[in-house]
């Protein structure tokens, strides 16, 4: 935590910045181990405040041990008034916030509370910037979270029969992820087979899992607060010529994805290497996400791997980071195949986190 | 959903404004439909779209049959122009924006897209005020899920052991939780024994139970996107005398709030008429959170049963409101006790939605 609070106020001294309100609940337990619910932190070159209410007063000093508090009250002594009343007792002349993570209506009772005392200057992406690259705890426990993840799939796909339902099935994988040791799910389990596969985020309902159709399995197991995300299509039982095609073209797409993941690569150029080749098998419109990712505290986080914007390119990756590979075709009435892993890219190239059987064919359990 | 939509537009003509953009998730499903992670409505006198990417378009389609769609794409057309875009279209001269549900980075580019070309509004709490007053299909779910969830509750609790551990007992919740229905936990279970019971949000972890000490289960099933929300707080065994003193303490505490709760009483006082047990009893102090908040599509949303602000006082409660009622005490070291209940407010009184037995003194399984 000490070192990730010095890269941050590293990074306040290059903006020219005087202290960051950190609002971010993900950003918050990064840089001081603070799980709850509610709260901000307030890290100056000097000082390090945890700002949050009575519920969490005990949690504060256990879990974020090197922060001191100031406890918000409501009503009586509400967040905003606590912020101006910490920065004024700190000195402070100005106050970066996390404009992506703040509130208009917030932003409006904090300008309030401060009165015209202090500039409130927005900011954006500076503790994300440095999550971006994750550090050798954090990648142990990642790794450790995408083999529970793979673990909880072998062990539920061969259970897996044409009469069930979608439901059933993401519930049977729930239980897996927990009892392998996840302290939650990533995210709710999507299980969509047939038509519903055409629906990249579609909740697992009463529709059958049914025999030779695809089924697409996007799952995760969370571990200390970080995400695993795993998607793997199959199908009971033999499925159409088209199954054949389409999973073919997704799983040649994202090799070529991850053949081309390296420290210096741009990310817009990572995900036109996958979506060059669907565009010229001919499903362009029907990849219409991007291609992956940053995992980590958050599910989706820095850096995205999707189109250039116009006139532009995306940055440039760097080694440490971690990024979902998840090319997907999506034909609406029949179904669709994603194929996603969390790759780790390096200097030299990238490390595949997940494990999972790619076996580009159906599983043979009817 | 048509109704919803007449109430909202109604407000919308009360309150001057020509049209809202709706982004908090809750709000979007309760008028829309749509469950999708990503997008906003467009609510017009005479309009109604939905703007969601590529990953929704099948899914807005079957959830939201009566609304027209408006595709964004990142990048290349992003959801700030897709808005300016649509308003031109429907001619539209000015547009109400929910400044609670929008950060100043959003706000920032919409502002920018709009190129002044119309008046952006802030406003707040519009649909979180229609949502207040639950109909009759969200009060139906709202007890599914109650139930489910005094069941799960019901049948966990003969099966618990001193020698267990806290997260092995929230698991063994949330199994019951979904095997008896529930589509997913409202929030993830709190189990807190002995000293953790102090911390109000504790996360379970792998501390024992332990025999003759507070245990605080706070739980709830999450049903077609309701969410229930229950507190007990049990020993296994024969408690300490401390234990007694404090369980009939906050067992009162929430009968006089209850009995309080009816249609035009002010939610301050509500909160009063728990908060001044406490006083009394000399915890005042200990009861460091508000005494309820309301429950719906999302697990913390209007009225909230708090203090009065200073000089001011609470809302008048109406009829239809669901709230939790759950007043506590928090002894540092030795534990805490909390009971919650979810109550519907009625013309003459309230109705408990659920009913999970208060035995206010332990549970004997040993």
């Amino acid at each position: 935590m000490q070192q990730r609070i010095q890269r941050l106020r590293a990074a306040l001294a290059t903006g020219g910045l005087p202290a960051l309100l950190v609002s971010a609940p993900a950003s918050r337990r990064y840089l001081s181990g603070f799980t709850g619910s509610y709260g901000c932190l307030l890290i100056t070159p000097e000082a390090a405040l945890v700002l949050t209410d009575g519920r969490y007063v005990v949690q504060v000093a256990q879990q974020a041990p090197g922060f001191a508090l100031r406890e918000v009250v409501n009503p009586g002594r509400p967040l905003p008034e606590v912020i101006a009343a910490a920065a004024s007792e700190l000195g402070l002349h100005g106050l970066a916030f996390e404009s992506a993570h703040t509130t208009v209506a917030e932003h409006a009772k904090l300008v309030a509370a401060l009165g015209g005392a202090m500039e409130l200057l927005p900011s954006e992406g500076m503790v994300e910037g440095l999550r971006e690259l994750k550090d050798a705890d954090e990648l142990a426990t990642l790794r450790r979270a995408a083999a529970i993840t793979d673990a909880a799939l072998a062990a539920v796909l061969p259970q897996l029969r044409p009469e069930q339902r979608e439901r059933e099935a993401a519930w049977m994988l729930e239980v897996a992820l927990r009892e392998a040791g996840a302290e939650a799910v990533s995210f709710a389990i999507i299980v969509a087979a047939g038509p519903n596969a055409a629906l990249p985020h579609h909740f697992p309902g009463d529709g059958l899992l049914g025999a030779g159709r695809p089924i697409v399995i996007d799952m995760g197991a969370r571990l200390d607060g970080y995400h695993a995300d795993l998607t793997r299509t199959i199908t009971l039982g033999p499925p159409d010529a088209r199954f054949h095609e389409i999973y073919a073209i997704v799983l040649e797409a994202q090799r070529r994805a991850i053949a081309g993941l390296r420290a210096g690569a741009l990310s817009s150029d990572v995900d036109a290497l996958a979506r060059e080749h669907i565009t010229a098998a001919g499903y362009g419109p029907q990849f219409g996400h991007g291609l992956g990712h940053g995992v980590g505290l958050d599910i989706h986080e820095a850096p995205g791997l999707r189109r250039a914007p116009p006139n532009g390119a995306g940055a440039p990756l760097r080694a440490g980071m971690v990024t979902s590979v998840e090319p997907g075709i999506y034909l609406e009435g029949w179904g669709g195949v994603r194929i996603e892993d969390l790759v780790l890219v390096t200097k030299d190239g990238s490390e595949l986190l997940s494990h999972a059987p790619k076996v580009g064919q159906a599983s043979e359990n009817l």
